[in-house]
């Protein structure tokens, strides 16, 4: 087992440190699968009337940014304001959505650390409706990208394109 | 914010119990997308030459199935046995599936709360083969199940049956 008595660090699950590791590391898959789409598929193509890549990427973009400021302030956007989820304006090409994207993850970098371990479990009311822990309500977002991802690698594999791996994270 | 000092517990970002309860609550929505799907699609119906749902859920069966054993004990199944991943018969009806995720379902619940908190951070190889720490893979196995649910969630869309919501988790 490994020593946590060493550097003086009560056990715990994980840290903040790890789940900021953790979500970075998804982002960052979720980016490659950005930009594996051609840009007219990532605009056009869905499957089954569900939304395009390009929206879904606008959604996750959007709840991540949101995300931090209401996990990291506690002021958190309202859910009218959820309609489209973040100031930041509609993408309209792939490069505008990868650009919105890396200026989200130097923002949860940020703010992040910021976070107080107590945080975590505040109850609070996530995009002013959705009530819960902060952990609980950080987790839903980290799944909710898997979830639309991993609906992005059925799009990708039905237009004949290989995904990223899955498990390719750092 | 929470008043962690009323119970004496220190600040965590997650507790085990929470970490049982979220994977389970993910577990539970995934078996019903398993109900969601007929019979014959169940084990037939696949997009883009991926695998069926049911040939995912048995991975997902397997997964935590070894997972619980390997996270609890430190005896991991090991990569040879990982093709079936698990002792458990293949299943030739959502029935014998779904049986088999209770089976699967009642085993964590009995082996997650002997987990020592110091044991998430013990560094591993997973089915001794993937090096990390406990909790990573751990992790691993939640994010994997919701990743490839989100593809079922696509083959119900594309077959015209609603999935349940991915909201809907206790």
């Amino acid at each position: 087992m490994a020593n946590q008595s060493t550097v003086s660090i009560p056990a715990q699950v994980i840290s903040p440190a790890e789940l900021l590791h953790h979500w970075q590391g998804h982002r960052q898959l979720t980016r490659r699968v950005i930009v594996a789409f051609p840009e007219d598929k990532l605009f056009s193509y869905s499957i089954g009337g569900m939304r395009t890549f390009a929206q879904l990427a606008e959604e996750l973009t959007g709840l991540a940014d949101g995300g931090i400021t209401g996990i990291a302030t506690g002021s958190w956007p309202q859910i009218n304001a959820l309609l489209h989820h973040s100031d930041l304006p509609l993408p309209a090409a792939k490069e505008e959505i990868l650009q919105q994207w890396d200026v989200v993850t130097e923002k949860i970098n940020a703010l992040f650390p910021q976070i107080p371990l107590e945080r975590f479990h505040d109850v609070e009311k996530a995009f002013g409706m959705y009530e819960g822990p902060v952990y609980a309500s950080l987790l839903y977002l980290i799944d909710n990208e898997i979830h639309h991802r991993g609906q992005g690698y059925v799009y990708l594999r039905s237009l004949g394109i290989e995904p990223p791996p899955f498990w390719d994270r750092p």
